[in-house]
């Protein structure tokens, strides 16, 4: 049986970007099995893509190939890699989309795609997506090794993840990530709040005096804090759009205190 | 073979939510064949959702599970059923989200789903659809038997569906759904209208003398009544949005007499 | 096997209209694989879905078979057509949406699809998505032969595909389809361009000096030049959207000459 590809693209639904990646690799093995994961990452927006990644990854079945390819920098000379943890194994534009992913992987391989056997003939200058990475994730389903598509290399473009910090008694977040819902994924851990019995939670000068169990807790409309699944405190308004209610944006501050 | 599974939410297009429950589907059935119905319902948007799944789950083979995950009480203490008919298995959080599918369907089971076996380990607070539906829905399709999610009860939450009704000479109907071309689908049925000879149709001021059979017998640009493909009257602009040209919402009243 | 069948249509991603489509394909034949293109078509657009499936095709397995359901003229006396080449089947209404593949393409058969025993047993006058094209496609990939669905026909209802012309020492051409990114695809080809030395493009007051062989190679926010995956010269702004920084549409003129 063939591996599962999955697809995290800029590509969005109106063109046929993503239906010519799909033909190719069907092309090339057509026992593979392909999942969407998004093609409605933001236009280039590299630290989407590797939140959105980061938090997909994960469910899906050992061996997966996830195929990640928000790419700005299509054509030039910016390398091709395919990562290989003990599970699952990534292959993207080495432009630190894979960042989020690799702070959770240990043992990781990291190869270098340069062997023109397993591209398309033509390569446009353009896309990339059906010309190169489309056939190799085909390969690597079908059974192909990692090392045969380029040299094991040793390092990586990776971006800095933000991380909570201490400035006086007070923890200093901030927003990451919003998804669809206008819910505000911070990146505060439980491991941040662990040591903090009655929290206060300020953002865009609205606060909150708990963590809720579950959105209902909340009268509809109100702002609250909730554990989410991305595993990290998430601000959302319950049935409502946290977003449009404080007005908010990635890179927000988010602070957390012991209540008084 | 594993059955069918189908998916109707609301987490649109942008996130890994859609990802992640084909992720842990596949984890746990690796011949699970999945298939989108809509993730674009509007955000908890019951009746839209009711009023969608209805539509397409006459489409699928018998033995399909219809999975529909539109759940603002999601962490709350909402019940989470199967729905089993003859030909079809329905899961859902038991919110009304199946009225029109029930109103259409005779000899139901319901089961309340309880058994944890069938969970994922660690159960999120506010991502159900990836934490417990995902799972019960592959382990489903693997053949295991309704029951065994938990035990078989008697009643469910469900929405009243609005009739057309008779007011002096007049039937009154409604718009129950808004599709993305803005066509208006009504609740009459071919049923309520079999006795008049010659039709006068009225909606926010504009009328129709007759039903179309199909589109291209009106104008470009003309205001239409004509048999739909969800089984009721629809008001449509031959080639344009009939939502726009009356300014129409849901709700809005749809009046029909015979003809002077 | 069964072949695989590729979805073309301006459904959009909101209705069951898609997923219609796929169940009726799957209740006729369960081991079909189906490939979405794009169900973001504008509403009605023939040359534009016409165009995306002309750029699509290519990309899959020969023996696919393309469904394109862009059909203003659903439910009147508009024909529906198989296409078959030496490597691909093609379904469509007969409106002019394969007139890009068909001008790539040699020793094509066209059958009129009239057998009513392919068709689902009602048909709606509004959804001929769900009531012919679904199993048609669905009982031609199981291997019911083109001529089984109706007699072979030597006329197909065709767009003039807009070449480019030469006036004086200028030669003009124009923006024939826009991507999600805002990329001008124009109907400049290479065999067009193979004359010219240095080249001068010329659209909507802005002017290119040369053709990039990536979009890096100019400054972020520049206007440029280049050989797209369509395989036509496409007008593109790095990292940014020439529609909107040129206010440009469908039809605009560009125009090329020798760079003095």
């Amino acid at each position: 049986m063939s591996r599962i590809i999955t697809l995290t693209t800029d590509f969005g639904d109106k063109d046929y970007y993503v239906g010519a990646i799909k033909g190719i690799v069907y092309s090339i093995n057509p026992l593979a099995s392909i999942v969407d994961i998004s093609h409605q990452i933001k236009f280039g927006d590299i630290g989407e893509a590797s939140f959105v990644i980061k938090a997909a990854y994960k469910c899906f079945p050992k061996g997966t190939i996830h195929l990640v390819v928000v790419d700005p920098g299509v054509g030039s000379d910016r390398r091709i890699v395919i990562v290989k943890s003990n599970d699952y194994y990534f292959v993207a534009p080495d432009n630190g989309v894979l960042s989020y992913a690799i702070d959770q992987l240990k043992d990781i391989k990291i190869f270098e795609v340069t062997n023109k056997k397993y591209f398309l003939k033509n390569i446009s200058h353009t896309f990339h997506g059906r010309d190169i990475f489309a056939p190799v994730v085909a390969y690597l389903a079908k059974g192909v090794a990692a090392k045969e598509f380029g040299e094991k290399i040793d390092n990586l473009v990776v971006s800095s993840i933000k991380k909570v910090y201490k400035k006086d008694q007070t923890l200093i977040g901030e927003v990451v990530y919003i998804d669809k819902f206008g819910n505000l994924i911070t990146n505060f851990t439980p491991h941040d709040l662990s040591s903090l019995r009655n929290i206060y939670v300020r953002i865009n000068n609205c606060e909150m005096f708990q963590i809720n169990s579950f959105y209902a807790q909340s009268k509809i409309g109100s702002l609250l804090a909730i554990w989410g699944s991305y595993g990290y405190l998430e601000i959302s308004v319950n049935q409502g759009n946290a977003e449009k209610y404080l007005n908010a944006k990635k890179g927000d501050i988010v602070s957390i205190r012991e209540s008084k």
